[in-house]
């Protein structure tokens, strides 16, 4: 049993860094795309027997330390009562976005066992596969990172229609969040009872925010996201993306783990969170296009960087991207483990 | 004469805080689109009598404290030699993108007389329109932000084959980015020397990178760029937007002024930035979709965070929005001026 990931996210001593990468089943992975190619990704997603495969993928073939349960983040959203797809070329759409009071009284908290049943099955058979041999994570989007796909209708460049809501109908804009953060903690419980050994909430667009409208209007969402999963005691990570300039607030999330993107300088970050939480991160993914030498000379940069954090957890500072030779993610992988062991 | 903007750029005393506004003369404003109706956007831009027109139409319905030229970060880049074209759907897009010696030793370092005379032609212009009524800020993109295009083609998500270039062929980055270096101080010089009362260096897309490579890699070309022009004795601004993790870099770049975008709290730029230069921002454009009380109040807040620099101009921290209510704008640039006199 390896539990190095979770003694990490506890901040307990261990013989060497772990490590496991975001989207670490994907594209970039041809046994992935052997599996992708027979069915769409909504499809796969909500297959456990194929969600399982390629869960489990990567654990064999790059050695990480945990297994991330396979899904996307909007399962819950197309749960809450929006229509989802995922087209190719402009990635996920939802249907009739939400920017009026209807809109949001529409939307249910869904039950997780009723209505995404695949994501709790494909955790059951993955701890059973798994044995022991790496911990499995969960993982939910963060509420204003659902928040903007649900009123913007899918990804977006200035996130126009999210902050004109949050300042021009503020009441309505809670409301919403209010009945996203709902859902987030039923989704994230349930995969926990189901399995889960530790659960990620990935707020990808928080860093677009003003510190001021971060701190003042979403942050409390996710800090009651975090408190309502305490209870379970796995490890909670949080992972604000592009958060540099809010770091000062993220840390007092009360997550087990803070996350953070690559342009963050490490060290700063270990200074500012200090022994509050452990620190999980932050190579550039596209470092990983890189010769092998640098990669080394990357690796050992950032351990030396998160000297003195309570605990280390490598990563990259964002997904893996579709075009990264996965012989250079192994070389990652094994430098830090050789470079990390004491 | 209202100077109030070039005092605030030399940290000398002012009776308000002056302000303009990122991509202040554009598609939001009606008077632009009636004369963008009639022109392409390079016609736009190489006609000086037209960029002239839309570059005064700010000054005088908004009531800012300087103008900017009306042009694209990416002039210069077509007249080192590459095609350049705007589509409406996907921007900018660059013909046969410079990913080899080949490409590199194809660009030349053009003399702006001779390749790109309507620039000039414009700036003589508009200082004569102008009179004094408010200085004329020139503009470049820097060193970074325009070899991502070159390398690109366009605009990126994840600037992949630059950072593919330079891990991957560091001698060869370093090549194409001595090339533009040289290319922006000639284009800055040139824009001094036809009347630009101030240069803003634009480093779009530096904040994507890992303070690593930044610092090691890019910040000395932002570093020779600023120094060539000091001898001008005209304010240099850099600007490099989603700076959080890199400011304590970006502080000794030795310009006047280091403009920062939204995502920073002002009052620690502030600290860290220090007397050593003034300080330009930083509203999140998406702040002008509110209503007038709550301009007024993040208004109030920027100004009251920005206490303590040496001298504070006040901007958006990136770009006004193309959906933007005019009125909003001034609004804004009213309310600047009001809640700072002394």
């Amino acid at each position: 049993m390896n539990d190095t990931f979770l003694k990490a996210c506890r901040g307990e001593e261990v013989d060497y860094t772990p490590v496991w990468l975001m989207r670490q089943a994907g594209r970039y992975m041809k046994e992935y795309q052997e599996v992708r190619s027979k069915v769409d990704f909504l499809t796969l997603c909500k297959t456990p027997e194929l969600a399982t495969k390629v869960t489990l993928q990567p654990v064999d073939i790059l050695n990480v330390d945990a297994a991330i349960l396979f899904s996307d983040i909007l399962i819950p959203v197309e749960a809450m009562g929006m229509h989802l797809e995922f087209s190719d070329k402009k990635g996920p759409i939802l249907g009739d976005p939400v920017r009026s009071k209807s809109g949001v009284d529409r939307l249910v908290i869904p039950d997780t066992e009723d209505s995404m049943p695949f994501v709790l099955e494909a955790i059951r058979m993955l701890r059973q596969e798994l044995a022991g041999k790496v911990p499995l994570i969960g993982f939910s989007g963060a509420p204003y990172t659902l928040a903007t796909y649900i009123i913007e209708g899918g990804s977006s460049r200035n996130f126009a229609h999210t902050k004109k809501m949050m300042y021009q109908n503020p009441g309505l804009f809670a409301g919403l969040l209010e009945k996203i953060t709902a859902t987030i903690i039923e989704y994230l419980s349930a995969q926990i009872r189901a399995g889960a050994q530790a659960v990620q909430l990935f707020d990808s667009w928080a860093g677009n925010l003003a510190p001021y409208d971060y701190e003042n209007v979403i942050f409390p969402y996710v800090k009651t996201t975090i408190k309502a999963l305490k209870k379970y005691e796995v490890p909670v990570i949080y992972f604000a993306n592009d958060c540099a300039g809010i770091l000062k607030v993220v840390k007092k999330c009360g997550a087990d783990v803070i996350g953070i993107d690559w342009r963050v300088d490490m060290h700063k970050a270990v200074k500012k969170i200090g022994k509050k939480a452990s620190i999980q991160g932050n190579l550039d993914p596209c470092v990983l296009f890189a010769p092998h030498e640098h990669i080394d000379e990357r690796v050992q940069d950032v351990l030396n960087r998160a000297e003195g954090a309570r605990g280390h957890i490598f990563n990259l500072g964002h997904g893996i991207l579709p075009e990264t030779p996965v012989e250079n993610a192994i070389a990652m992988v094994e430098a830090v483990h050789r470079l990390s062991r004491k």
